[in-house]
């Protein structure tokens, strides 16, 4: 029996730093689509990933030529849009690495909806920054029109900030499961997911404009689909203690709860979700990993990476 | 055994006159919704759909506002940007159609790339405006650095014009197929596809600028995944003999044969690729329809509608 694993792509899986053409993006998801055609004898693939520079790079691009017969598409249609934009590469990537070998993949891109409470905490108080830079008072005319909460974002201007509730559900899940259980390797939640809520009485699933840490997501992923091993997959090798200090020690294997007490070391919206979302993952049983692509394979032995276990 | 159909939805059954912003385009999508909520008990549902408008004005966006550290995507990846747009509001609104009859739809968008041949005469043509409006000189310019093919349309400027290849496989088949035997509602072949050909030599998959007819992309998709029935889902009950005319006739229940000629009274680019389509399925033996949302259930009982049989 192969082993079940989801995979959270993060932003450096995906593109290098200032290198942004398509092309460019097209060539990172060559790598990832090599590391996967090496993987799939072995392991049943969920690829899960990030997109905050290119949904960044959509708004940018919606918001500064809106116009009343072209109008800027709302942050949730942002993800989804980034959702074909990634997944196409992604998809295109892996079915090339299995051609270089020969082989046809099964492989599919499932634009997907993750749900989140409107109760959320998250929501009184938006925290990310999304989208272009403005001057004081044009966000503050925004934050007026749109609805829009703003803030002035490290000296470099003024940016929308929006809430990043957790997941609670994925609305395609049964169908992530079936495609899975025939074969195909799947990529969804990209991008953490396009964020849904359900409607109080009626239940209706209704888009609403927040970002969802992709880590958080694919943990929540790996969980629905009952997979073995999750993986944050990141630009080091290992989470650290006293990282960037002369003291430095990498992280091999410990317990969820042992990993509990480090939990002050990480920066948070960098380190730290994706030690959350591996121990969170480890707490319900399964196996939660941190590493760079040049170490999976052997991380996924058990013999690099930092692995998380109950 | 539930009858499998493969519906190509037009721009009309995506967007309003001029109602154009993501609210507008999603209650649209909700009368999609409803539709396939009413034929899901009958019927295996798959839903192609256009993209014109959508990826027009993503490539406004895109190419407007491109910068070197936000630079405008292709056309090909806007394509797949479109389906992830688009695939979104349908799928949502085919989940909300379910929950209001207290039922749970299972419902996929599967980012899709269709397959051309680079020796399509199309290639030597392009004859499909895409994009905004450019003066004479910045359209030479743009040509001349992006290696574009440019053309005066109709008094409004200069525009980018690109191919229209003819659709020869769907890379996703499989994945499709599967689906549609697990019992999930599929939108695939969103925009008549992303456009991929093969290289020469070892067959990789690369992406072209280029836009695919949803209806022959439809058409494709209705035979590679055995479908009884393709419709082109339009603005009109049928397609019409002397249509504007006084002696306009709507045309019911034919022959591929017959209609073959009628050919010469439909318009490229309107009625002609649908009714094309259709006659292209009827002729390996499926039906091939032509009709509006609102006569859809009864054409599919061979009560309204453009219907053509081999």
């Amino acid at each position: 029996m192969k082993k079940r694993i989801v995979l959270a792509l993060g932003g450096n899986a995906l593109q290098k730093q200032g290198e942004v053409s398509a092309e460019a993006q097209k060539k990172v998801a060559n790598e990832v689509g090599e590391m996967v055609a090496e993987l799939a004898p072995n392991y049943e693939i969920v690829l899960a990933h990030g997109n905050g520079p290119q949904v960044g790079n959509i708004l940018i691009h919606e918001e500064s030529a809106s116009t009343e017969s072209a109008p800027a598409m709302p942050l949730e249609t942002a993800v989804a849009m980034s959702q074909g934009q990634i997944g196409y590469w992604l998809t295109q990537a892996i079915n090339n690495a299995f051609l270089k070998r020969g082989k046809n993949a099964k492989v599919a891109t499932v634009v997907s909806q993750v749900v989140v409470s409107k109760d959320d905490p998250a929501f009184d108080n938006p925290t990310k920054p999304i989208g272009q830079f403005y001057t004081e008072s044009e966000a503050k005319k925004l934050a007026k029109e749109k609805g829009w909460t703003v803030k002035e974002d490290a000296g470099r201007g003024w940016r929308r900030v929006v809430p990043s509730p957790k997941p609670i559900d994925i609305v395609e899940k049964k169908t992530i499961s079936e495609l899975i259980e025939d074969g195909i390797i799947v990529i969804a939640a990209g991008g953490g997911g396009i964020p849904v809520y359900r409607t109080k009485i009626l239940r209706r699933l209704k888009g609403v404009d927040a970002v969802i840490d992709k880590d958080f997501a694919g943990e929540k992923l790996a969980e629905l689909v009952k997979a073995d091993i999750f993986v944050s997959v990141t630009a080091v090798s290992n989470a650290c203690v006293k990282f960037g200090t002369p003291d430095e020690e990498a992280i091999g294997e410990i317990s969820a709860k042992e990993m509990e007490k480090y939990l002050p070391e990480f920066k948070a919206g960098s380190m730290l979700p994706k030690v959350q979302a591996a121990m969170a993952f480890a707490e319900k049983g399964g196996t939660g990993i941190i590493t760079d692509i040049d170490h999976l394979k052997e991380a996924l032995k058990g013999k690099a990476g930092t692995i998380i276990k109950k």
